[in-house]
């Protein structure tokens, strides 16, 4: 199995943290894809995402799943336990996969904006469009309040279990330091942001 | 079991055609939430869902799941025939996932900011960042030529069986007509988008 990946993005981190999380034995082969060369916007790697994203994860019989969420959810399927999407109950399934959506669009969307619009590693990459990463950090960071108050009262983001929901969340505020977005005085997430640091995840 | 929705919207189409789709047979009250006088950004609406979006789907225990995808995947697990999402197979949940997520992330995001940073309709509700707007539709564009080689040689956008993936994109591109985005001559693409118009659920 191959994990095209790159060390400092957003969403491999995910991956990472979700196979840490259920202590996966899996052999990976990390093929490191360089963002900052655009060599992922070229060939070859085209002919492994025509999307030019990372993670992709390749499997020995060369079936390719290009999507972290889409990996992370393959790695449940074959390994159910902990679960980490809610498990076999609609409910808890159904409020997982809502939360963890929830991060993405409020929060992790609006942080990737403001970092691609606002920052000059991607000054001569991309079409940078200033005041919509202005106006997206302002989004991203009135989301905080809002994560700060689901929090309120409950552990994890998605209630008593730990989830891909908390793994979104954390790699989305740590990808936000880079646009000086931050965590701050809120409370509760705060304490939540403590907590995710003390599992041996983090480091993954 | 309610279904806050709004019949213009975009999300909501999406549960309205998964549910045809499924034959579920399900006694659900709609709820109509008027977006164009705000009152999904107000009291009480806010008290069903904080981020003021629609649909939220509210169980007759006061449970509420508040997010297009996560409602359908609730209904998949109660009702799992036919498969939307892949079925059992990991792999192939794998790829329904993948694609779905594509779809959002490429085609449908780009559609919705074309809408919001470019139409009168937004001009006194939103803060609007037409030049952001304008190169949103221009991926959303490009990302239509993406949709067109995915088609190639497949009847449906995950592989050989139609999924939420076609369901999302369907969404999108009627929603894309607004901002005058079309699916055009792009062969692939035309003959799914004709192939989706046949389908019952295509007035749901």
């Amino acid at each position: 199995v191959k994990l095209y990946s790159n060390q400092h993005a957003v969403n491999p981190r995910r991956v990472r943290m979700f196979v840490a999380e259920k202590g996966i034995d899996v052999d990976v082969e990390t093929v490191e894809v360089d963002i900052a060369t655009r060599e992922n916007r070229q060939p070859p790697y085209l002919e492994v995402n025509p999307l030019g994203w990372v993670p992709v994860l390749e499997l020995d019989d060369g079936t390719r799943i290009a999507e972290s969420i889409a990996i992370c959810r393959y790695f449940e399927a074959l390994h159910p336990g902990p679960p980490l999407f809610g498990g076999d109950d609609p409910i808890a399934a159904a409020q997982v996969e809502q939360y963890n959506r929830h991060v993405e669009h409020e929060l992790l969307m609006h942080v990737t904006f403001a970092f691609r619009h606002l920052h000059d590693f991607w000054k001569d990459k991309i079409e940078q469009v200033p005041a919509w990463g202005d106006l997206a950090k302002r989004v991203a960071t009135e989301r905080l309040d809002w994560l700060d108050g689901v929090l309120d009262g409950r552990p994890w983001i998605a209630g008593a279990h730990f989830s891909v929901a908390d793994i979104t969340a954390l790699c989305a505020i740590d990808f936000a330091r880079i646009s000086k977005i931050r965590v701050g005085e809120r409370e509760h997430l705060s304490r939540w942001y403590a907590a995710m640091k003390e599992r041996p995840s983090y480091e993954a």
